[in-house]
């Protein structure tokens, strides 16, 4: 008779469109293994491991969780400490022991999977025998070690069709006008080259798309800007919010409210001054904000499916005695779209940043390249629809 | 044999998802009358006629059009002058003779109510034969004469979506925030409204609506966020950019548009202040800003059927020698929703705002009635997706 040790997940970081699908993936691998017992959810993450806020996770609707935006175990944003002496390790360990855990995932973005690597050393130092799995996610696809991240490519077509919509709006008055659209990242520009992605499907894309991983250069787009007016009367530029010059970040320019107080602006509204002192036209900044992280309303179908897929695989990868890895994407050299799931050491991964390439650039800094384009286009493929009771979407609560 | 006349048709004003909805309604109605022989579109609306700058309108892709958000034919933003003996009238008489024009679809929002009010006074003084038929399209919902607007189910629609999908991503984090969500509308809250209709479907909302109809008071906002934050740490409010107290826009009023209306920008943010200073919390602000009306990716089907049969009716009241009106729905009193169209006098429309009334405004002024979410239930009904190409919608350029 095989012995049945129990499990636990938890999911970490900023919410995402796919981040359930991948709940919804390692539910599933879990109720169909002859290894696992019982899957219990860490509420909060390990915060709430922690307080032992946890629960059994079955019966679950997974069709209708795959579709829900957020997270539904809850979230947080709780660091390990470094040193394995800390009291939080050993209370960790005493309640996997006492639930009888061995297989832990873990699904989450860069600092989660810094938990991920402390948790699997730790495990391995005092020789309990656990099984830690780290399961990406971010919409910012800034992770190492993987083709793209779950999420990514959700947030990717949100931001791809809105500024399909947004450029026809418009495009319906006559009068000189730039709008700039903000997009979601900090340091890696990915989401905000997803804006540009309709240049080789439609033609239509923004004049300019500038991306953290450049300098910024005030005088550079100050000439972009005025180009473009030459050209046509409605400028669209798409920009990352990490956008910064050779002074820091654009968005900590500070202007004053109605108080007389300093606020900090957005990078968009920074450009939107800067452009106010140097070309005399309508200006218009519209930030993407946090719909570009939930809008599962119009998420992107090969995101939910590879989201699921690597969550079940990540179960897979608990069973075959795999600890300390993150599961990744590998995409398979050909003509039609293909990835394989693999695990990656989480060693290499953990608290680094990947960039958008050189190659991804234009040479200007003021685009990207069709490259870039034909990377982002097989991740924005299929519309994944929830459904819909009433006029509004159904999620789970 | 029948004598047979040529008709145009223009659009004016802020782009909606369902505004070529009614466009595609009128093209088809010209296409099968026999009473009309070609339809004319004026290029950027009454600014475009003007100038002569029309195109012929035939062999359109109706289905497509219906489903491309803002306006096909661009926009403007022109209102006639006042006195019948400025020379634009004339100049529009002699192009109306020029190309045998004896009808005249204008698709607008209050200003181009005006238009179609002044140039029907216009041909009657002249005796020019001209039937000149209004078409509402505003996300404001803020006309008269009429039950709603074509335009404001898809805005409402893509405002209930986006809330639901806001609330669960504020959900996720243990930490007390206070989340608020900016929505359009400067006199009238009709859009904000439509934030609170999960009410009556799934029971998720959020904690407070604040509409411009009602005085926005700091201390009473001040005390229900205080409130709140004792029930539940994650609260979200709903708010009208058009909120002011008794000194005024809460927001900054810095610019004019060329009506003379102040521009609004950031009453969330002027409340984020308030807050910073009252109440020791995270804050965030969320501007759902262009993508209201331009989010043809989650229209509401009610909206676009019913724009394309607005603009149907407008030929056949066109032809039935009606001019000097507003086509307008007609809510037919019943339990399941259904609405005729009807013709309302010109006259006792434009320049007017509809507002939201009392009795969908709770008594503390700080969310709306049951009976309020009963109204706009209907109009968000159905999920009119465009066809996608590549991961994009496809949209006519």
């Amino acid at each position: 008779m095989l012995t049945k040790y129990n499990a636990i997940v938890g999911q970490s970081g900023g919410p995402t469109a796919a981040i359930n699908a991948t709940l919804a993936g390692i539910i599933h691998g879990c109720q169909t293994s002859n290894k696992i017992q019982t899957l219990y959810g860490m509420k909060n993450g390990i915060e709430g491991l922690l307080k032992e806020d946890i629960i059994e996770l079955c019966d679950t609707n997974l069709e209708m969780l795959c579709h829900t935006p957020a997270a539904y175990l809850g979230s947080c944003r709780f660091k390990l400490p470094d040193s394995p002496y800390e009291r939080a390790y050993a209370k960790i360990l005493a309640i996997l022991r006492y639930y009888n855990i061995r297989y832990f995932f873990y699904i989450g973005g860069n600092n989660s999977m810094d938990t991920v690597a402390k948790l699997s050393h730790y495990a391995q130092q005092v020789q309990y025998p656990l099984h830690v799995i780290g399961v990406p996610k971010t919409i910012d696809n800034d992770l190492l070690g993987t083709d793209h991240t779950p999420g990514y490519g959700s947030a990717a077509k949100y931001v791809a069709v809105t500024t399909q919509e947004i450029i026809r709006d418009c495009a319906v008055y006559t009068q000189p006008a730039v709008t700039m659209i903000e997009i979601m990242g900090r340091d890696a520009g990915w989401l905000t080259a997803a804006s540009a992605v309709g240049r080789i499907i439609n033609s239509v894309e923004p004049d300019y798309v500038y991306l953290p991983e450049r300098i910024f250069s005030v005088n550079e787009f100050v000439k972009d800007i005025k180009a473009a007016l030459q050209r046509h009367p409605n400028v669209v530029v798409a920009l990352s919010e990490g956008l910064r010059t050779t002074d820091g970040y654009l968005s900590q320019t500070t202007r004053m409210d109605q108080f007389g107080h300093q606020q900090l602006s957005g990078a968009g509204k920074a450009m939107e001054t800067l452009l106010r002192y140097n070309i005399n036209c309508k200006t218009r900044v519209i930030e993407l904000n946090v719909p570009q992280r939930c809008s599962a309303h119009i998420a992107s179908q090969t995101d939910l499916d590879e989201s699921f897929q690597i969550g079940l695989e990540a179960v897979q990868a608990a069973i075959a005695r795999k600890t300390g890895v993150m599961m990744s994407f590998e995409r398979i050299p050909s003509d039609t779209y293909g990835c394989k799931i693999t695990c990656h050491n989480i060693h290499d991964i953990a608290n680094q940043v990947k960039y958008v390439p050189e190659s991804f650039i234009n040479a200007q800094g003021n685009h990207v390249t069709e490259e870039c384009c034909k990377y982002i286009l097989p991740l924005i493929q299929g519309e994944a629809y929830p459904a819909y009771q009433n006029g509004l979407p159904q999620f789970m609560i």
